[in-house]
């Protein structure tokens, strides 16, 4: 990839609208769009100021394809840190085609996947982390997921990341000078500081590595395992579940998205709800097989909701209820420390009396109506109950990429290989070694350390057009 | 609708994409935007001049919602012709809800469809012909109904029909004036001059009501009746057809429409192919009907494709030529005013021999092959050639609008009552009654005169955000 020509692409979503964006980067971006723009004031655009709007037509010898607004971007005060163009058209897909068309025969190249981003990491207007921010933001579709992206983009990880990083160079370019006076034997680096910072550096390690686990849950959905037979108002409570969600965005047309089923956004998190068959006691070999297959679900699951029709426990005296509990001891036995919740719906069709009596017998069930809206607010708050959104609300760094994760493992790894060479008084040329592996790998993160596949990799999960 | 409120609204297409754009107009876009958007130099943008592009980010409350692009529009300076803000967002949908809500709290309503470009007619920015030609314009998928809608959008519709209007406005004024005076039996308007200016109204009229033909064949596609039996190589020849416009796009990622079946764009003018069973002779009632269906078929369409594998032509001495020109004949006795082409098929497999046998006894015929893309070019010329593209070439006004041809005849109508009137001497009270109402249909066209029903008509049929 020649990082030096022009590149243009769609920066909108593809489709009819009512304007599209096409952005052009590049040294020859001003010149090329100067070649097919002309300003309905007659002015020369290659002499106009950065950060400044042109209405005018783009012309295509004397045929005019479109009226247009032209953003101009000078030198590196625009995304990509280079001279940058964008082309604000009517949003026909007709017109896209032709001005891209047009731009291509003018001299640009199709940018490529991501390829705007790359070059603003490689102009150092972000660094790799922040880069691959601009990817999660993109594709983030709930509050956590975006807050996360949002705060990774403004470099709250990165700058964690580079003072850690810095301290240990300085520590590490001491410990490189006492090899120079090996013969002397002295200690530049004051072995107490060392340590001291060794230890702090792994305690912010093992933080941002356990924060991964929130990361990836929030990043990917929290999978919530539903036990409970047909009938008992699965899919009703998932939609109460939902279409109270739903309500908010429903009056901003066209911004709705499809319904992915089974996946819920509840306060602002994602929630994956996996269907299970149910555990009820039986010697029939197949429903054998459906407990069994059960069970794995709720293995991959983080967290359990048992779902029972609050009506049929109490149908006939006391055997449906002992029924339930009989469940719910298996489940508990099999898991017990999996966060688990107890719902008895259709309480809508229940006397108090026999409200009382379950709660008797089952203190922590949740009895709701799914059909009625009634006690769903309340299953919302236990669900957010069990996500650890401490770290969130504390606008702690949440670690959500795993190629972050891995250089994470390792560096931490480097790190106690160095606090143990510490206290074991390795010689000062084999520490040496580990810390510059560790630094290695915090230069990986951000950016500094990195290669044309590590590169291609990451970019070509863009879009084209960022 | 209330148009002093602001209005805000998504103007690039719905879904994920690496920017959106969010559109805000009224008396308090500016205000409004200012109150949700920090700039990352710590500029008040209230103050900043118009047509600028300002950096900084979205934020509600202490949290930030997106790092953005602002663009700002003054006063009259903008597309709507009131203060105009444009948000250029990152392009995840979560995002763009996020935006558009928190300035729908902020005291924005959602635009209704085509609101912007509504407001833009009312502030007087553009008339009510060049608003309808914006949504043509975003509609137009080939270049003619392209260059046709950019025309009206610039104007040429609008500034021949004004012209017209004044001239008559002009006349209309002395006739009144003479009727003020009616006692004293004078003349102001000239009636030479006047019939003269009649006249070329009357011309100018005929003409761009005569266009509306070709104009309506290019905005909807010119229907093409393809009558062939299966196995003759039709699809085959569709993807011909097909494949090679296609080559022109397919190198721009992102940019290629949907297959629409049997639509093609050729040279720039749309073409819908009608699959038809074919007229092959038979004493079978169930194929009668299909003959029939046929014949209705060639009814509905402006040019007839008679589609016939040459090979098989060849193959049983000469009856299955014969039958052909038995065919042929049943056409053309069927509609002897539609244009016919007669194309051979399979040509590859044909003898030199065979070939010239068959141009002696069908001499129009075209011998091509689909499959190995053999005349499928010449192909493409005979169907241009149907085109009435004179007045395309020619940068004539051609209407494309239903409700232009309507205004437009009745216009005609009352001109011609004028003309008749003139002729005969009527007195001008009665005249004067039919050229205000000529004028009338005038200032239908271009929206001097409306009212709420109309335009609600007309703007409900463009997207949201325009």
């Amino acid at each position: 990839m020649n990082h030096h020509d022009t590149i243009v692409a769609l920066a909108t979503p593809s489709g009819a609208g009512a304007i599209a964006v096409i952005r052009i980067s590049g040294n020859n971006a001003i010149t090329i769009a100067s070649n097919v723009f002309q300003s309905v004031s007659g002015k020369d655009i290659t002499k106009q100021k950065t950060h400044t709007l042109h209405l005018g037509h783009i012309v295509d010898d004397n045929k005019v394809l479109d009226q247009v607004l032209l953003s101009i971007f000078k030198g590196t005060n625009s995304y990509t840190g280079e001279s940058t163009i964008e082309i604000s058209c009517h949003g026909s897909t007709y017109i896209q085609q032709q001005i891209i068309q047009l731009l291509l025969r003018k001299g640009c190249r199709m940018a490529q996947a991501g390829e705007f981003t790359l070059r603003s990491f490689l102009n150092g207007k972000m660094d790799l982390s922040q880069a691959e921010a601009v990817a999660d933001l993109i594709s983030s579709d709930n509050e956590a997921s975006h807050q996360i992206a949002m705060q990774q983009m403004r470099g709250g990880f990165s700058n964690e990341i580079a003072k850690l990083r810095e301290e240990l160079l300085n520590f590490a370019s001491l410990i490189e000078l006492e090899l120079d006076f090996a013969e002397e034997d002295v200690e530049f680096a004051d072995r107490t500081q060392f340590y001291e910072l060794l230890n702090r550096i792994e305690f912010v390690l093992k933080r941002l590595i356990d924060s991964f686990a929130v990361g990836n849950v929030i990043k990917n959905g929290i999978p919530v395992a539903i036990v409970g037979e047909p009938n008992v108002g699965k899919s009703t409570l998932l939609n109460a579940l939902l279409n109270e969600e739903r309500a908010i965005v429903s009056d901003i047309a066209g911004t709705t998205r499809d319904t992915i089923e089974d996946e819920l956004v509840i306060g602002g998190i994602g929630f994956r709800f996996i269907d299970t068959a149910g555990i009820r006691e039986t010697k029939d070999v197949v429903e054998s097989i459906g407990i069994k297959k059960t069970f794995e679900k709720i293995e991959q699951a983080q967290v359990v909701v048992y779902l029972i029709d609050g009506s049929w426990m109490m149908e006939v005296g006391n055997e449906n209820l002992k029924q339930v509990q009989i469940e719910l001891e298996k489940i508990k036995n099999q898991f017990p420390l999996k966060p688990l919740v107890i719902i008895g719906n259709k309480a809508d069709k229940l006397s108090e009396n026999q409200k009382e009596k379950i709660k008797n017998e089952i203190p922590s069930i949740l009895l709701l109506s799914a059909k009625e809206n009634i006690g769903v607010e309340d299953l919302k708050n236990q669900l957010l109950s069990f996500v650890n959104t401490g770290a969130l609300r504390n606008n702690e760094t949440i670690i959500t990429n795993t190629r972050h994760y891995d250089s994470l493992l390792k560096a931490l790894e480097e790190i106690q290989k160095v606090q143990y060479g510490l206290q074991s008084n390795l010689p000062s040329d084999l520490m040496a070694i580990d810390i510059r592996q560790a630094l290695y790998y915090f230069g990986e993160i951000t950016g500094q350390v990195t290669n044309d596949e590590l590169l291609g990799n990451i970019f070509a999960n863009f879009c084209i057009g960022k």
